[in-house]
């Protein structure tokens, strides 16, 4: 098990390293130079590249390749063509970095991974702009793969259609904030179509591009579970990881009354939320009020539930990738799934 | 020459009508409804339709049929399929819709087509977010034409890199306004990538989707031409057309220290722009000041310049249409060209 964790680590960082030199060659920074530097600021910031590796491995899958012995820019479709599934790998990361960059305006955030938001590096205007350059980046490069036009159509028609699921799941989550009641199911759905729809078509638009048609489903299908789980896994590791190896406060999801799949379940089973925590500030609040929240959780089974939620979900993710050939790829991208709920950060 | 004023205009409404008609189909309502009632403000606020007119004119003129007789939902392509050409109007009306809905952001404008800008009527999030959505639901509609899927991949590249170029006009202007020396030259690029590039698309894709690929050059340079001639009369209406007629103050630009192609050509033969309006708010200016800076500009043969520079640019953009069987429709596309220029506001 330690040993493919390792492998898993191993592989998601050989192609981040790819994906990473590719990003200049399809985002290079042109006139009007500043417009380009934002937009590539916070590509250019860092990141697992979670998603562009997911296209990655799911096209090394379906081609039934050693993984890392294929050029990403030609790539074996069924019909022989080549394709480049890197430019598809860079335009999904793209679409990401654009939704945060337009979420950190909309949530007015300081700081993203490590380093000052693009409105607050540069200024609003420019951060509004750079994530629309990135949004019509992304499709001119899913649009450059040189797969065949039927399959290019596919691949962009999921992009479109992912990109307005996105922005319904964002609009939901906003709208959560201000209400009362959210369902557990509500919450799920939220999360599915804010952060999981990118990881599933991330995970079968290879398959479309390939032409690898009886595996797009069970590949989207994969991602979406995958996906969840991560968002399911977030929440958790707020109350469970210590604030050292967290980078932030254990917690502030409480602090900031943010409402999580284990505060909804809370809710459900009785537990009075909002005062588990009454400080106010993530500077103010102490680790014993919040080992009083997260025991007071505990009892309430909530913290269990989310945890089963999101073991159900990676098997059930797996389960999908069962149609896939018995290969080293399928075997990383199992072992991503259960990466990502097994990781402590 | 007035008679085909009146069916020009007559030929515009007809099409916004059935415009008007097509977008509650392609852009419904639905949960989250905020978000979706946001998309749709201003696009159900009012706005000319030219650029969809565009779009089907040119598919009328390259289809050579009576224009109206055909249903623009299944109109015939070359190769003898259907396509909804109509899908294809709404997607620019929609790439329309969101740069303004972003644009009135990053400008911090509160008014719009006489209504409250999105981010007033609603707020910064939902307009960033309205704005997003309607970006991806473009390129969904754009992919929903019923095309081959070799035009649907040539018709929505073309889309993706207009927004690319949007963006890149976009930042030019607001790099414009803090920098002291622009040319003419530099003024008319930053006019032909924000704002010509879209009429350019709308004229061109039509061509792409039925496959008329001999007239996409010619369709593409005519949108181009008559673009940047609609800025610059733009330009040339707030200084000459009473504030009456124009529904704000009269040399508005002037007193707002907005560059114009006219103010930059002014400023190369030596005239002190930035002084030629004293009074900072247009509120405060009175019609004699504009009066006596507009005789200054006309003094230094800026308004000529303009005036001879959108006149040259329709004169090329009609030109490009020859390529075109000589039908009513394309009658009209060179009608319109001459209604951008000649119209009074």
């Amino acid at each position: 098990m330690v040993q493919r964790g390792q492998r898993v680590e191993e592989a998601i960082l050989a192609r981040r390293e790819r994906v990473n030199d590719a990003i200049p060659d399809d985002l290079p920074v042109v006139e009007p130079e500043r417009l380009y530097e934002a937009s590539r600021y916070l590509l250019d910031a860092g990141g697992k590249r979670l998603r562009p590796t997911m296209v990655l491995l799911a096209a090394e899958a379906l081609a039934d390749v050693e993984p890392l012995s294929v050029d990403y820019r030609a790539f074996p479709a069924l019909s022989g063509d080549d394709v480049d599934v890197m430019s598809a790998a860079v335009s999904v990361e793209m679409i990401q970095s654009f939704t945060l960059i337009h979420d950190d305006i909309m949530d007015d955030d300081d700081l993203r991974r490590g380093v000052p938001a693009v409105h607050r590096e540069y200024d609003l205007e420019t951060a509004i702009l750079a994530g629309d350059t990135l949004y019509s980046k992304a499709f001119e490069s899913m649009l450059e793969t040189g797969a065949e036009p039927d399959r290019s159509v596919q691949a962009v028609s999921k992009l479109a259609s992912t990109c307005t699921k996105i922005c319904e799941g964002q609009a939901f989550d906003i709208d959560f904030e201000s209400r009362d009641a959210v369902t557990p199911d509500e919450y799920l759905e939220m999360v599915e179509l804010k952060t999981a729809v990118l990881y599933a078509a991330s995970a079968a638009i290879p398959a479309e591009l390939l032409g690898a048609d009886e595996e797009i489903d069970a590949l989207y299908g994969y991602g979406l579970d995958v996906g969840r789980a991560f968002q399911i896994q977030d929440d958790l590791l707020d109350l469970t990881t210590p604030s050292e190896k967290l980078g932030k406060q254990r917690g502030s999801d409480l602090v900031e009354d943010k409402q999580t799949l284990i505060t909804l379940h809370a809710r459900e089973q009785g537990v009075d939320v909002d005062s588990l925590v009454d400080t106010d500030s993530v500077e103010a609040v102490t680790e014993a009020e919040i080992d009083e929240a997260v025991e007071r959780l505990e009892e309430a089974g909530s913290i269990d539930y989310a945890r089963e939620t999101a073991h159900e979900l990676i098997a059930s993710g797996k389960e999908n990738l069962q149609i896939l050939p018995d290969n080293e790829a399928r075997d990383l991208l199992e072992g991503i799934a259960d990466y990502l709920v097994e990781r402590e950060y």
